[in-house]
């Protein structure tokens, strides 16, 4: 992409408005704009790093067996006086009223509605387990939306949800969303820790939130330092069949949240508990029958038995990742993004456009990227050199090949690693080997 | 993907409340779920063929240079009260209000929002032109919805929208997108003619709706035959920087829908003139100043003086041409997917489960298509080969194969054209080397 046709209006300020660092380098870099309280249009940049972090969502859920489908973002309120949350929910629920003044709602979660779907088609346990998520904008009428994209009103989520026989096979389901979560940030270059957590409004007795630890963190956390120094992916037992050993080692590794932490009973000693801010990214539940009880959803089981089926609902906020990465991953100067995120891989830069030289070899280089599927932004704009560096350093490209007029004629470029921030002088072709691999 | 794993619920009987063929085949082909009245949930087999489709839009925008952004569905009433049609728009704007008493709406359509991103980064005449399209869910309140997607109220749209410094670069912009639509369209298997059309309540004084000629069209619709005899992108001129001669000898060939069709000075002869049923899939408009004027997107022009922008907006129904194309491609047994857009290229049928042989091939055949990079949905289910042919035809993959216990006992399987129907017995590899191609 040549940022001269890119649509990427970056600002110098620092809005008054946004309090944590990646709500004000999200503003900065052009990557969101907010069109009415926790409401956001996606600019380009934005939306290219939204969909590669929904991507890695959706290659995970695919990979553990999870079905793709897309529920409306409206729904009918007669579907959660079934479930008896239509009147629980409270006023974070946007209600409407339709022209023939049937009741609706904005979809802040769809517990009900897949309960809905599952029960038209699905009669025999035969057919079990249904594992089925969506990726889809949400709302909540927040008091008080803030802090950017972490606490909106319309925000993206990725819900899933489970349906078995009973607790023992709801269980292996749960197990199997529970690593698929782990891989899942882990790609994202995010640590997120499961931690023991209560239900809240959507009920059950089995919960873990995925807390990515960083000092914004909303919330307080503690865990055994043990989560901070184990890569747990790397443990022969996530690979068995049964995960139940695998989560039972994980899960033996202390962790909590503030409301599930009592320091009278911490099994952790002191030297070895790490407390610290935390920012959840997911949160997954097994809540049995809650829903499928009232809403009767049944399958016929072998003995012929009508028996009611055990759910699980799994939830990553796909929006509120991107604040998180930042906060995980910024500096002074900008976002630094782990390269599986990034919106481009490389920012190229021509120091001196106009200058046939430097043109035509940074044209050659574009071409030769973009042949090779590698994602480059081209910036070709006649602007100061210091202007293009401060911009490319806040839209945190993992990458910078920088063409000037002197390195040029010695057929030498700079390559700047963002995140480290070293910089070294290359030939063309190297720059084009290292990058390209 | 394997059926067993793959959550497909077809159904026998023909839904009673389906009137047309594409509403009553994506029920039955289990592509979608009615939630509400023209609300539908997308399950796993219609998601993949939206989102397909989807693709097809997007790449066509992104080649012809249009960058995609991501607005969100609701939007603040104050907005549209700047450009005066809050009032004007009438029950077909679903208004909501949220729980601080402000008047919000779902969106039907975006020309305010995106004046009001427009406005609040362009300053310059040097930065135009400046185009900008998302693809995102809009809601209009239907008062009997009907026909499945094609007249849903939560509907999937792309819209795109264009700013220039006058009406010539403007008009410019328009001949860029209505390009953009014909190779869109061709792509997906459509022959999508542009007939000059009404504006509505959009505005503007210049305009094309893109029609696909069906039996089951909502609407009258004449052309020249030529429009149905001639592949218009074969023209050279399509392929000049300045498309305005190649749109000239286009729109030169009679178009018209029915409130824009005068019989009386009509310039093609009877015996040329086509009068036929038409399913509009996309409408594009020059409107000038129409939004830009009242909420103020002007930029410096060059001699410094303030100018007005001018405006276009260009939309497809992008989940409305899912039924369209159904329309256009169907026989009594099922859809007929053309293979862009087909939600697998292949699928491959094991007619006896549980023999080892056909096991043992169906599974090989399988994993060298999936490693070859073929879309293949294999019916591994336990079923009648009566209820897998049926299912097959009804869904309507391009291809299926047929792994059958005679057949494979001297290495032969069958190849079946869904389109032509034509069947052929050829060897395993045969089938692998032709459908890899």
């Amino acid at each position: 992409m040549r940022l001269s046709k890119f649509f990427l209006p970056t600002l110098k300020e620092t809005p008054a408005e946004a309090q944590i660092a990646s709500h004000r380098l999200m503003l900065r870099a052009g990557m969101v704009r907010q069109q009415s309280a926790g409401i956001y249009a996606w600019l380009p940049l934005g939306l290219r790093v939204l969909n590669k972090v929904a991507n890695i969502v959706r290659e995970e859920q695919n990979r553990a067996g999870i079905n793709e489908i897309l529920m409306p973002t409206l729904q009918s309120a007669d579907l959660w006086r079934e479930s008896g949350r239509y009147d629980d929910y409270g006023q974070e629920m946007l209600r409407i009223t339709d022209r023939h003044k049937r009741e609706m709602l904005y979809g802040p979660t769809n517990e009900e509605m897949v309960t809905d779907i599952f029960r038209t088609y699905v009669r025999s346990y035969k057919q079990l387990p249904v594992n089925l998520y969506h990726i889809q904008w949400k709302f909540r009428d927040e008091v008080r939306p803030r802090f950017g994209v972490m606490r909106g009103r319309e925000f993206l989520m990725k819900d899933a949800y489970s349906f078995d026989l009973d607790k023992e096979s709801a269980v292996k389901s749960y197990n199997n969303h529970f690593v698929a979560y782990l891989r899942t940030y882990q790609r994202m270059g995010l640590k997120a820790i499961p931690m023991k957590a209560d239900t809240g409004p959507i009920g059950g007795d089995h919960s873990h939130e995925f807390i990515v630890l960083a000092e914004t963190g909303e919330s307080q956390v503690f865990c055994d330092k043990a989560w901070v120094e184990t890569d747990v992916l790397e443990n022969p037992l996530v690979k068995e069949k049964d995960l139940q050993p695998f989560v039972d080692w994980a899960t033996g590794m202390y962790a909590a949240t503030e409301e599930k932490h009592d320091p009278a009973n911490c099994p952790v000693p002191a030297e070895n508990l790490v407390t610290a801010r935390g920012i959840e990214v997911g949160h997954i539940f097994y809540f049995g029958t809650k829903y499928s009880e009232p809403m009767k959803a049944a399958v016929t089981a072998p003995g012929s038995e009508t028996v009611t089926v055990h759910m699980g609902s799994y939830g990553i906020g796909v929006s509120r990742l991107l604040g998180a990465i930042i906060e995980a991953s910024h500096d002074d100067a900008g976002i630094i993004w782990p390269e599986s995120v990034a919106p481009f891989k490389i920012g190229l830069i021509n120091m001196k456009v106009g200058d046939a030289t430097c043109d035509a070899a940074a044209e050659d280089l574009y071409a030769k990227f973009e042949a090779a599927g590698v994602e480059v932004l081209l910036d070709d704009r006649d602007e100061r050199a210091g202007v293009k560096f401060a911009d490319m350093d806040l839209i945190g490209l993992p990458w910078q090949v920088v063409i000037g007029p002197r390195g040029i004629a010695n057929g030498m470029v700079e390559v700047k690693n963002r995140k480290t921030g070293e910089k070294r002088e290359v030939t063309v072709a190297q720059a084009l080997a290292e990058l390209s691999a």
